[in-house]
């Protein structure tokens, strides 16, 4: 094992510069732990000359990701340069067919072509690692898929999205909207080229839905994750949450019930003195529960240079090392068709609402409540504007549907100004 | 891969029924995903007739741990016994020579003896694997010396010993001397048959060697561990603290620096609103902080036997999985010496004195200060019985010396009653 592992790296962007830097600045300590070295043959990006914060004049360039893959000199092709389909695809089909490991950061690819790509490496006898696809420096994959590995699993839970969790703390602190927020990051370059990526949930969705496949040995199922972004919740809901004990997160949940499995990345309420609660900014948390080990807590930066390369770094030692499982943590021949469950878990619900201050409005609510089956845990009213009234309720547990069900009732009432919000507290 | 893996099971207390009761739970679930069947081919304990809360009788059963070792049918030496000599050391050894890989919880006998098992078991071609032995069912070990390995690690911190944190939390939280607590948690059968092992700071500084190994590729030292317990932490000063905005922890702090590694699990006052601030009860949380990565924090249960019996599977599985690396992340003949820092880094301290009632006093305390180069952050007087005044200080950083001489010239002044409580800070 003292013949060099040499990497192709595809992509050389924030988290390609920063994989370099990591194998340029440590060659003798990556020796060391991995065994052999871990040297750079070859890298390729879209354009050869631009200005980078690390030198490549000593590696040999592709133009063309799939004939980096190909190379000779490349033992391990690295994939960072993202993007479901097109050159990323092709490449990392490319390495496989050539029978060579993969190490990839892209959630894209693998949320949507995960099964297809898993059952062409093994039959390749090749892995496919994807660490710092989810929750960027936070070994969260090799945690579940390994150290987990005796556990059934309940559920997991996790903001991977650091851009949104920034959205809605900032909101929260400085008392601003989501629509000034979301220029603001904009501006700071923390959106997507497409935000809809970052505050529509999909980002984080495809994450979700790597890690619902390894803790419940279901194919991928992104298509099957209920999705709901940020883009709706308000400065008024942050701070009535907060008034209640709660924060609101993006909050993805994956488990599997009698029912089928659930797979939702949507705005949720979190005890605010909760971890999760507590998260503050881009940090990440992921949280799983195993049968026996109880509640794991995972906590780290999702994003950036360092923390993804690291997470990089990680898969690529491991192979050094000789480590090698089935890509989701089994056979993918032997994962499971995912059935989502149709009905989520019950659980308790925020609702806020305005009511025209008349007298009766407020056991109208409650009657509309009562009528749906729903009792009620905690309601405030607050002080109000001359004609309406806000009135927060907080539920007991109860579905989805039965919520649905209320709010209609509540437009019969004819007392309910605007359409209620009802946003599910996860029991954290 | 489709023979069976065959475990012999040493030790039968807590840990090992949670191991025999996962494999028995679990056989499908372990097969796909380790790849081939997990079974027990033996057991070994001290009393066989014991009563147990899982069906050992249809295992093997050998009285003698270094005879269940060597049997033939067992390809992998679960070693739960505990205690850092005798039939467990005699019983790894026996695997190790039979060319058996280890599977241990046993934190003692790697952190006395973890560089001669290293040795020999890296001679013989096997591995050594412990997560069980460091903070319960987080997987640390594999996120340490896998997840993390391409960082150069600067720090690592953690409490890890859930008895000790249970028995800070509960003085806060009830307002109980330590003395009571302690005997609380001796009645709840929290505390080793030689409580010094928990409050003593013993068995969480066995797990700090480990960590530090692992961490900056140097040779378990325990016998370098600056150790001091928590049996002087008064109520007082977990109020006081608490004022300040700080919780006091038992926190492990294992860090390379100019002068060398330092390793510390001693008392420490750390920010209220830090997630080590933050953690309650018998959970544990370790920190790692690497060069890429940044700061990743990991909470979960510590001990009991689902968490611990969870990280053994963990280690099972992977070896099922044909995993293997060298025991403490890289070879251990490669292992540094670990040169131990005669000074620790500096820090802020917490003092707490009380001043006799007298005009001046508190110049007097200053001056001292002041001429141990010493320089105030924040100072707090408290009103006072009739002759006497708690006042407390927290220092800007320093080191641990200089406040050692500060104290010294305190006794001088004549206006310090008893002796000053003296605590650090560390920067979490």
């Amino acid at each position: 094992m003292t013949d060099p592992l040499r990497l192709g790296i595809a992509g050389l962007g924030t988290v390609g510069i920063g994989t370099v830097k990591i194998v340029q600045r440590h060659a003798e300590m990556l020796a060391r732990r991995g065994g052999r070295p871990v040297v750079i043959s070859a890298v390729s990006a879209r354009s050869r000359s631009k200005n980078r914060d690390a030198d490549i004049s000593g590696y040999g360039w592709e133009d063309d990701p799939v004939a980096l893959a190909k190379r000779d000199d490349v033992d391990v092709f690295v994939e960072l340069m993202g993007g479901s389909d097109g050159p990323a695809k092709a490449a990392t089909e490319a390495a496989i067919a050539a029978g060579k490991p993969v190490v990839t950061a892209n959630k894209a690819l693998l949320a949507l072509h995960g099964q297809e790509l898993a059952e062409a490496a093994e039959a390749a006898g090749v892995s496919i690692r994807f660490e710092a696809a989810v929750a960027g420096g936070i070994p969260v994959i090799k945690a579940l898929t390994e150290g987990l590995a005796g556990n059934a699993i309940r559920r997991v839970m996790g903001v991977m999205n650091g851009t949104c969790n920034y959205i809605l703390t900032r909101m929260e602190d400085a008392g601003l909207p989501y629509e000034t927020v979301f220029e603001e990051a904009r501006a700071l370059g923390y959106l997507e080229a497409d935000p809809t990526l970052d505050v529509g949930g999909i980002d984080a969705g495809h994450k979700l839905a790597l890690l619902a496949a390894i803790a419940f040995g279901t194919r991928v199922a992104f298509d099957k994750v209920e999705l709901e972004g940020i883009e709706r919740i308000s400065i008024d809901d942050i701070r009535h949450a907060a008034d209640m004990g709660y924060r609101i997160k993006l909050l993805g949940v994956a488990q599997m019930t009698g029912r089928g499995l659930e797979q939702r990345m949507s705005p949720c309420l979190v005890p605010a003195d909760s971890p999760l609660g507590q998260l503050q900014g881009g940090t990440n948390m992921v949280v799983l529960e195993g049968d026996s080990v109880g509640q794991i807590v995972l906590r780290g930066a999702g994003a950036g240079e360092g923390p993804t390369a690291s997470a990089v770094m990680g898969d690529v030692i491991d192979i050094a090392r000789g480590c090698d499982l089935p890509i989701f943590g089994q056979l993918a021949a032997s994962l499971a068709e995912a059935v989502p469950a149709l009905v989520t878990a019950p659980a308790p619900y925020y609702l806020r609402m305005t009511l025209v201050d008349k007298p009766g409005a407020l056991a109208k609510v409650a009657t509309a409540l009562g009528d749906a089956g729903i009792s009620i845990d905690r309601m405030r009213q607050y002080g109000h504007s001359d004609t309406s009234a806000p009135v927060l309720i907080v539920t007991h547990r109860t579905t989805g549907a039965d919520i649905a069900h209320a709010i209609r009732r509540f437009e019969e009432t004819g007392v309910v100004l605007g359409a209620p919000v009802a946003i599910r507290i996860e029991e954290v």
